[in-house]
């Protein structure tokens, strides 16, 4: 039987799918099928004869056999195989590339002793080469060859964001992660992404995904989203040209005249639309990261200055550039002070005028807390003090142990440069902005005449710039 | 005095060429002219000073100061600097990154030495990462940083374009030129690369480069250019998405029938043009490195499988692909073997047919060579038996000591998995024909189904994959 | 008092609402306003006085005072002027262009004599080209000059929508509206047009337009509208290149097999996606006018050639194109011949198996087509044979006194060379599926080979081209 | 026989060329091909049979058999016919157009009655619409459709470029010209043309026309057209959307410091270029109508003001724009005036100056305007006075019997409002500077708030405007 028939015989076999009936014949069908280049299908779950099918697929790959251009062929095939896999299977084979396809300790140690062993500059120059190649794990060669899938670089984002809840307590896992990460940040220089304005011209396509990854102010529907575009708002995104159709950190910014205070303003799809040549102010109200793969590979502080500088040029009346963010962690460190029993948050004319709302003095704070009291006239009265200056104590807050800001959105801003400006009283009373910063919201100020000497004066110093004001309220 | 005010000093002394003319108070002034953020002009030269200068800018970058967007604007103004330097400050420049901010071996050993001791697979994969850092240098991390130039891309291409010539013998410059590959290896991944067919429809802007960078058949001008842009004609290019402007290779294709055998039938400008849809064959008839700064990146592989394909689609009648390519170094190993007085190269027959043509019988092929021959009907039929026997012999030579095939275009098209198809006779009578290979041409096929299995034979087994023809003409 | 400073004066008073103010004052202003090169603002409603301005430019861009560039910024003003009008005030603006800029009866005439009075062909000729022009009307030039305006064939569009309401009964209106409506049908002629899919990557602008435009089967918002954009359908739109964002008719498209023939089917989110590579039918399942103003200017029949001949190309599995179309007048025939008593529609066991349903026999089918019927399987029965009898009739009935269908989409389709296909028993029971045409849908064949034929039987002969199977319900 | 078989035997003769071997036997094959819908060869010299078979396929499209999409298909067809014909062929075509498919006589006259019967304004009105229909002639309906071609407003154009010296003398022709232009003239208004700026970066298939069509000051080749395009010089034409490759109109445009005088400067390749941002004039240097078929459609005008607001827009510093242009009259005139022995030419101590140059003293001007006079200083110098003023004087005159300026660069600036600025000496000194305006060249200024002023003056009152300087030159 020559090998043309045989090829026939397989292929009708597969059509009837008798691999999957046979399941004791698999292992033979399939040696003759790949003996003959045919592609098995392979079992979602990934299960062991087939994890060696795609282990040896892998071995190939790395070994260049047919040359580069079969290489990074069979890398692809290898790519859509893994994209059929479910979410076992993937887990499988990428506890496979961990496992696996690392670097080879001994070649490590070898080219550690080579460098120790140099006698000359040049010699030494060699060895460190040669350790530093030693130390580049086979799999990466992999990695990079998923690119050349026609959507290559979102399958490498797509999966480091699989990878990612894995890894956690598995080092093998995390250095296959720590390989992926490498490689995305060399990709995803800022050099290499574009600033895009999104408007109601945009495709649909993108507007949908900006829609499903804005998690700061949820969007509610297209006509929400429809006001956000409008003449005196502006949305920026930055795309990287290998993934044209996915944002991959994107800003809302609304065009007003002086420093916003409250998002319901800013988001009434009824208020009247302004003429932005007229506006002093940018308010960036949202910055949403959309890639969960691209986690810790950050551009934020990039796209701020781009659309700072975007809007000066477009805008040259813009005289004030500040955000109006959430605080997201006050909540959870007030509760724990309460629970705590700390006795410095009230003071006691505070407690005796909680005490008349709420049933039970002693926790009339906590008790408040938990229902709708800004609809409730005395309690928006009796809490606007302690809540303000216990707000702004939490936002001069560290991380234990550290110099950094305890709120993470106050931790990115201030490493950008900015400054706390000003604490809004009743900014944000949706459910989600009274649980988490009983209402509150903050504006960063980015003042470019400042902005290096903040940066220096934090992360050098570990000093919070912050407003008169809110020093002041955090005292009161 | 205020710092304003003397800010204005040093500004308005700028303006009088004060630092040009009073050399002796540079330093000063410039102490003063950088503690207000001054950036004094530098000299083209670079003398001490003004390296002075650029290293504290270069350690500014490296530390961060002012936070990440801020050393990548202050990378920028290096570039800039940079680019107004002369060859000579631009060495300068290069030597003082090569040799001052390198990677630190105390840092390396120490990083060696806890692999050495790590002692969980935890421990052991953070060691490796660490070591792993240890070996990057600082100036690597420098490079990324000028992507933040317009054209950093192209600046980083056009750095190593100048660096490969000065790093000859100098193991740091070489250690600084690795970096640099290194850095435009990840960014210049084929995954990332556009394949552009070049028309007449394209940019002037770009159909001058392609003029300038032809170095194989040289473009006689626009109409030359125009010609080979015609309907029977093809010109691919790639290109990166960040340096939109400039072609990285291409490759020029005839379509034809039957394998072209002359490269003056396909260059004619007056030849008719051919209906493209009834060729059954696509010349491949030069093929161009277009950015020196890109040498050793290679993806003349990938561009040559990427316009198959897409020939493949756009005539379904295209049946073979080959190419019509020059032979370089045939004269010189011919040169080389009379020089050296190889009795083996001609016989008896031969050389009496020679010596009745030239002057001095013994040196009758040398003489003759050196001539414009091709023009006399009687050494072109002494010679051609003789030539193609030679020239079949020096294709299937090795470079000494290795199993990889003398002459270099032989070298990369068996790598690529084509295999040597026919000897052309007559194919390319130009003066550099003449002189380079002695007027012959060879075809190398592309069969798509031996493509894998020519190269594993050439890589693996260092075999050369040659027709029956040229195997027999080699041993006439 | 010089010029500049009367301006000055007028521009202030304008400022300050002056105009406005002294009602009586106006007049005066106005004409040293006018004379000082001002544009005093224009009552919407546009009475008398500002009539009178608006005519005196009117005459000044007819009389191309300083040229026709400036001719032409005069015709954008008046534009702009317009487009600030009520209601009222355009239709005041209107008839003044109605009653005041037509034709020249005596200028036509004295042409019409010369015409009559001329001696040679070369007298002729230019005899009947100045009656021509005397035709043509004053205004006619001033509408081209619109054009000036930055969305100028928008505008013209637009107001003749506007105008043709109100040009019933009015022949100086109806003058105008012809005038306007050959201008547009000079620049809209069909080679002028652009093919668009429109896809789910469409700008959101361009998809809410569509949602709004579509009449035939409502959208009911962007999750039904992305359905209609999936990969096994279709939405092709003409547009203007004056008029990007405005699609001026557009087609939906289902691929599928066979003849489709309920329009639930098609338009059901959960229904799952096709393999559109295995369809052998294109349904256009419907057709809508986008621009009232070009109504009379019909492109629908090459909106189809074009759309089968590019999915022709696309899919060349499809075999058959067909529509899936609403028979809209159904219902109101039938009401008629129902409340004409006439006797010839229902067979007597038909009128006992109605009777048998409705509580009033004689009027019981009057009574149950009013009721929602086709939730009711006894009545789906009873209904089903002389309903199809019926609308086969109807289908077959002419406009009274021409050979013209009396179903106007019938009349498209059979205009356009389709014949009459298949009649389809519970199609659409939406609520105006059953309002119009009982539940009935009706499928046209387009088949390349017999357009023509069957377009020249219709117009020609009054011939309407059916299936037998159709012929044969008609007669059961 | 069936139809089939006999189309096939008709195809198989048409392939063996029997159309063209039995000429006697073409009518018969003829009536049978088309009888089957073949489409025979047409001979390209439009003998009187094939001219019989496209008069039938005119009259065909003309009845719109088969429906429009048809009839659009079908002119399509004989638009190609059309381009395979010679120049005999085409003459004989359009020829046959203009004699057999113009108005109808009797039923303009016809129409003509009804309008004087007209008893009412609604009469009048339906009467006018139906004389304007039959004044519209069938063919223009033909020509229309061409526009079903994918080329078909090039097409239209080129017919009309043709048509044009075919039609001097002509009557018929005269009238088929001018229903060409009447659609053209529609098409092409302004509002839809495109303002682009051609740069480096433009396609070299654009380039290479504006090359060609340069007519007052060639271009040189590829380099003298880059130097055209460099940073300190604009050129912009004209596009049509459905004539994207062709330039309409275009201009070129140096912007220089001051008015410049000399066309030499500008158009040196080896200046250095200037920074364009420092510029405060713009010179219009060279403005060329490339469409022969669109001559009398003019948008010139159009173009220069576009040109200014763009320049205006991008470079606020601009203050001045000016032409530099040819008097192409001015030797034609002079020479006439010489030749009648007009004595007011010179003054006696020019003509003894003059004497004293020349060999021959009476006709010392003409003789020496023979020769390169420039290079011969002493001619220079006893040139200068006496042609600047008989100059000056030629650019006031009219055209005789008119009050249009005589030299037609003069009459189109003019028209558009500029006004004669400064007459430039030895401004031109090439041969055909020398020979058309004996090296002279003049500035037209258009300032922008005089343009209206000047327009009307010049179009009103038939005045030109001209600078003192001018004028007193011409008095001299």
């Amino acid at each position: 039987m020559d090998d043309g028939k045989l090829a026939g015989l397989v292929s009708q076999a597969a059509n009837y799918g008798l691999f999957d009936r046979l399941k004791t014949l698999r292992g033979l069908w399939r040696d003759i099928a790949l003996s003959l280049g045919a592609t098995p299908k392979i079992d979602p779950e990934l299960p062991a004869d087939d994890a060696a099918l795609l282990r040896s697929q892998v071995q190939d790959c790395l070994q260049g056999r047919g040359g580069e251009v079969s290489a990074r062929a069979r890398a692809a095939t290898l790519g859509r195989s893994y994209l059929g896999l479910s979410a076992v299977g993937r887990r499988n084979f990428m506890k496979m590339l961990a496992d696996e396809f690392g670097t080879d300790p001994a070649r490590i140690d070898k080219a550690s002793a080579d460098v120790a062993a140099a006698a000359t500059p040049a010699e030494r120059w060699a060895a460190e080469r040669a350790l530093r190649e030693s130390l580049e794990s086979p799999r990466q060669y992999l990695l990079t060859q998923f690119n050349a899938l026609p959507e290559g670089v979102k399958f490498l984002v797509d999966m480091r964001a699989e990878l990612l809840p894995l890894a956690k307590g598995d080092p093998a896992m995390q250095a296959l992660e720590a390989d992926l990460k490498e490689l995305l940040a060399a990709w995803f220089d800022v050099g290499f992404l574009e600033l895009q304005r999104i408007t109601w011209r945009s495709p649909a396509l993108i507007l949908e995904k900006i829609m499903a990854y804005e998690a700061v102010h949820t969007i509610q529907g297209w006509s929400d989203l429809k006001n956000r575009l409008d003449s005196d708002r502006r949305l920026y995104a930055f795309f990287h040209p290998r993934m044209p159709d996915e944002p991959l950190i994107f800003v809302e910014v609304a065009l007003v005249r002086g420093i916003a205070g409250s998002i319901h303003a800013l988001l009434d799809e009824h208020a009247p639309v302004e003429d932005p040549k007229k506006a002093d102010t940018a308010i960036f109200y949202s910055i949403n990261n959309a890639q969960k793969g691209l986690v810790g590979i950050s551009f934020g502080n990039f796209l701020i200055k781009r659309v700072v500088d975007s809007l000066s040029h477009e805008f040259p009346n813009l005289k004030t550039f500040a955000t109006l963010s959430p605080i997201p962690g006050f909540r959870n460190w007030l509760d724990e002070r309460l629970a705590a029993g700390d006795e410095t948050l009230l003071e006691q004319a505070e407690l005796r005028a909680l005490a008349a709302l709420a049933q039970d003095g002693k926790a009339g704070l906590a008790q408040l807390l938990e229902g709708r009291w800004p609809d409730d006239g005395a309690a928006v009265q009796a809490l606007r003090l302690p809540l303000q200056r216990l707000c702004a104590r939490y936002l001069l807050e560290r991380r234990s142990g550290t110099a950094r800001a305890r709120d993470p959105v106050a931790h990115f801003h201030l490493s950008n440069g900015a400054r706390m400006e000003r604490l809004n009283w009743l900014a944000d009373t949706s459910d989600k902005g009274i649980a988490q910063s009983a209402g509150m919201m903050i504006n960063y100020l980015y003042k470019l005449s400042e902005i290096e000497a903040n940066h220096e004066a934090y992360r050098g110093q570990g000093r919070i710039v912050t407003s008169a004001a809110i020093r002041a309220l955090s005292k009161d």
